[in-house]
């Protein structure tokens, strides 16, 4: 696959190429400007919302697929994201951990089944995370369309746990989510661009892409 | 609710008249005859594949409906209590524990999701248990789809606990069943009871009677 | 061994005869009188304050051995078990789980040495459970010598789960006690009561008990 | 603190430089030969045995202590690092990591009063581990005087868990450490520095280095 980064000289941009060492970066736009090497299949923008307008520019002219990872994009640049996916397949998401967001799917679907266990939610993160309930257990709670009580430890290094926890009289069920390292976000990025680079046309969502094993 | 028990003396009757215990137990069935004391709205028999046909009869005396987790029965058995679907609503199934169903549930789901990450299974029990992998350990493992290494612990009075993990370079996603104490399957026919009191005549799973939270 | 029990009739004079099946139950002691069948070599009293004369009176007559889990007891009955203890071998404690004792141990003898690792407390029980944190976590945390956070989880029946997480920016190190079944105290009254049977006159701690294999 | 290393420009070189990012580096010895900056109280040393002759003259020129973790050290070479400890403070282990030593201390102290609780070993790590079980756990099990079951999971990139579960009919007890990253080394590293450079000349173990918090 030819892919090309936008903000490549950022730390993202660093984790996008080691988790896209099997493929070749071809195209690379940052502050100094934009190096072409080929043309690229997908390009993938984990930059900053100012850079939307070139990037939009560039898979255009490219006429190749997109993922967007930016936080803060505003409204409007989501709906001129989904007037893009008329023409080109564009992937766009807040969080491109995989595996945050299968646990996301798993609680929206079960927790209806489940509403009568109790449930509390534990995440653990590093001493230096200042907020807490952590955004993802926020997110993780949203799903399950409950209101239940949530603990957060802070120590050491811990890089980001989340459990939900649910229990009646005679059982307890368990759904953990652990993050190992920063990677996490690159090779969901590389999930998406595999999936963008052969999409047809359209504007997905991160479950989407993780989905696609399932209609298959 | 009015419900009655087959096999009322032994040891899951006594579980279930405790789960029971708000409601009304009016008819009871045992080796030494039966005792009514009014027309129940559900049945349910835990006891032997022998005492099938007197429980069907009871069953179609008092229009009632009707919870079986007798194991062993045979495919004519089961057959049988098909055809009594027509007439009665009626619950059948091997495990009445909601927990393990729902996880089971969730890994048929997911698992092809999660096709591109690595699975180990987990299994705990007390040190008498004889076999390994447990026979539930198998059937997440048949749930999942994939032929998993499966790791069984054999230790103290643990009642048993269950793990799928799943990890991919960045992330561990860990599904976790434990088993508490054995009302959990009092507890799972007393769902079922409830359901099929209300339930339109048919021939129901487990996991319909704990999935009709979804349709609703 | 021959043993005697005061409060046989009692949920936990069931539970100790359940563990002591092994052995022979010769004395016992009610509120409708006394009944001796031998000389017991060690006698067990998990009952009530009041209840302390009679069994001190006992151990005297037969000249035997003393385990007393009873709670509430008054810092003079303390006294006077330990003045027992010059004629008599006595174990006393307010509570004979091994494993939360062996785990007070380990965190009073290592969290001294893991005193620049960040520490949180996290127990789990059952939601019928009204205090939190639970006694057993604020026992825990007394061990540490650390005022550390604590979360208490309270779900479904779960019988009791703690926690001592200490992490620093490497490495997590999780010591962790989860309670089966209320069988926990008769099987330590078991242990406590082998142990007396052999001791020398003495006043015991539980502790002392346990420890025992490591003076060997 | 003023330090040196050998081996500055190493892997580990360049975890130490972060891990002492509050210190001072005045030295350094690498295979293009030596940077003085200043006179280091204390050497460390994680490269190669074939280094050692080099290091040990350095930290006799300079009068400073020492720090070695380097693998595969000849008993004649420990020999000379024990003469050494005549006049220098010298630390020497082969695992650094502060969690794992304290796990196997805990394990060494306790197990001998878990005798009578089944014990199993479980361990997981990426899937690109080689060996199984892990030379922890075989290192734990040791410390546990026991020959007791290990299981081994190979899952995505799970850097290194390792947990001791001892059970018997009514409890569960769990020792568990997990690492986050590789600067646990680096972490042990700096407090086996901060030790020597205060320390009396001696040849001392990591083991010494935990436990001086315990003889304050």
């Amino acid at each position: 696959m030819r892919y090309g980064i936008v903000g490549a000289a950022g730390r993202m941009g660093g984790e996008i190429k080691r988790a896209f060492a099997a493929h070749e970066l071809c195209y690379s736009l940052d502050l100094d400007g934009e190096r072409v090497d080929g043309t690229p299949q997908v390009l993938l923008d984990f930059s900053l919302p100012s850079a939307l307008p070139a990037t939009m520019e560039a898979v255009r002219r490219f006429g190749c697929a997109l993922v967007v990872g930016t936080t803060g994009l505003s409204d409007d640049q989501i709906g001129e994201l989904k007037k893009l996916g008329d023409s080109a397949a564009v992937v766009q998401s807040f969080n491109f951990a995989a595996g945050v967001t299968l646990l996301r799917m798993i609680l929206r679907d079960f927790a209806p089944l489940l509403s009568d266990w109790d449930l509390e939610i534990c995440e653990t993160h590093h001493n230096k995370k200042k907020d807490a309930p952590s955004g993802t257990a926020i997110m993780l709670r949203d799903a399950t369309g409950r209101d239940c009580p949530t603990h957060s430890l802070r120590v050491g290094g811990v890089p980001g746990d989340h459990s939900a926890v649910f229990a009646n009289d005679g059982e307890v069920l368990t759904l953990s989510h652990r993050a190992i390292s920063r990677s996490v976000f690159a090779l969901g990025a590389l999930k998406a661009a595999e999936f963008a680079a052969e999409a047809a046309p359209g504007f997905y969502s991160f479950e989407e892409v993780l989905s696609c094993g399932r209609r298959r």
